[in-house]
């Protein structure tokens, strides 16, 4: 696998289109985007030769739209094409790159697999209870409960070591980018979970035990963000500050 | 094409399960639900052999929560395996049925049908708009807007006769429940729309056209309810009245 760019500087308006060349696979990403990751986390696993050009979704490089109606990460170029949105580029990269195939071939087996990563978007529409916490912290008591019931649903999803079975797979990247968006805000004090064996042990375990394996994985390893920057930019960007989408590279 | 019980009487608690004959295909539906809508004319386009359960999805038969943990619509049922979800059966439909492909093989187009279909679910949360018409007449004015700014946005994405090009495919039979339910709601005198020429040559020229080419296939023909009893039953379910799930059909 060959991804390069990961932590290139975000483009912003003003910037020029850079050159693709001719069969060159693309990555449109932002760094701390978990909807993003869920594609960069589907290149990464797939093992495809990826160029990522990391973007500032604030002030967005007027030539992007040529790519994206909307302006939005993620989105994949391939052959002069653009594929957008996260649910539908990890399907698109399985039928584009067959030979590195990650939804099971078995019709049956591979809609129980998508249905089973839709019922886990269940944890990206619980993260915006922590954004509201970040705002204001005297919510917490009202907030996290929702969270933690989220994340009691996830455990008793969790029938194998990883959703997709006994190894990481369509549900598991299409999920874990929102996990970790609520284990980033343990380190901002907004819920009462542990930084360390995230989730928890005690409630959670078998989700705890997936989580360790998914953040140690190469994978996840290869395109994710540390906690402490991850934490600071959710953090920025849930209060409406202004976002470092350099946060963490070297000048 | 042999699509038995479209008309048949919905099955409610107390029911006992049909039983199915070994690798039949069944489809449990509700006749005046658009999301099952969607399953039933996929099926139809696709030629399967089906048997139809409707279903009283206020009154659930006890059994059906064994082939849907939420007991709802649509699902099919095929070699003792159930699949739900409208918004996954039909791409299952075509990986389990490919002879009959709807969807094209090409990765980039088959993508790009997904994403228009996901686009036009726009038209699908315009509904709410109507249905809060029907319980409040005088906010008429202030929600069909709304409706109207759906139905351009949809009259821009039809570039060509059909959302799939020159013949129906995946999203004209996705989205093509939730126009419907708009013309239905011509009858109730909750949006300013024409029900003959549905929604209107003037504003929506594609529209119109396209509308009238899929309520006249045989495909929607062979699957649908007429807009009288489509529109007494959705103001029954907007009014949150009592709905009469075999309105039309023969004591």
């Amino acid at each position: 696998m060959v991804l390069t760019g990961v932590n290139s500087k975000a483009l912003r308006k003003g910037s020029a289109e850079p050159p693709l060349a001719a069969g060159a696979f693309r990555v449109y990403n932002m760094r701390f985007c978990p909807w993003a990751l869920r594609a960069m986390l589907y290149v990464a696993a797939k093992g495809i030769d990826a160029e990522v050009i990391n973007l500032n979704v604030t002030d967005k490089a007027e030539w992007y739209f040529k790519k994206h109606y909307l302006g939005k990460a993620p989105a994949v170029e391939h052959n002069g094409k653009v594929v957008i949105e996260s649910g539908f580029i990890p399907e698109y990269l399985d039928d584009a790159f067959p030979e590195s195939r990650i939804l099971p071939t078995d019709p049956f087996e591979k809609v129980q697999q998508k249905l089973l990563a839709d019922r886990l978007t269940a944890v990206a529409h619980a993260v915006p209870n922590l954004f509201a916490v970040m705002r204001d912290h005297s919510l917490k008591d009202e907030k996290q409960p929702k969270v933690f019931e989220v994340l009691k649903m996830a455990e008793d999803l969790l029938v194998d070591e990883f959703y997709a079975g006994s190894t990481p797979g369509y549900p598991d990247y299409l999920s874990f980018p929102f996990f970790e968006k609520i284990w980033w805000a343990t380190a901002l004090n907004v819920v009462d979970l542990p930084k360390e064996s995230f989730p928890g042990k005690e409630e959670y375990p078998k989700l705890t035990k997936w989580f360790d394996a998914m953040i140690k994985s190469d994978v996840v390893q290869s395109v994710t963000q540390p906690l402490e920057h991850g934490a600071a930019f959710m953090n920025a960007y849930a209060t409406h500050q202004p976002m470092d989408y350099d946060l963490g590279l070297d000048d």
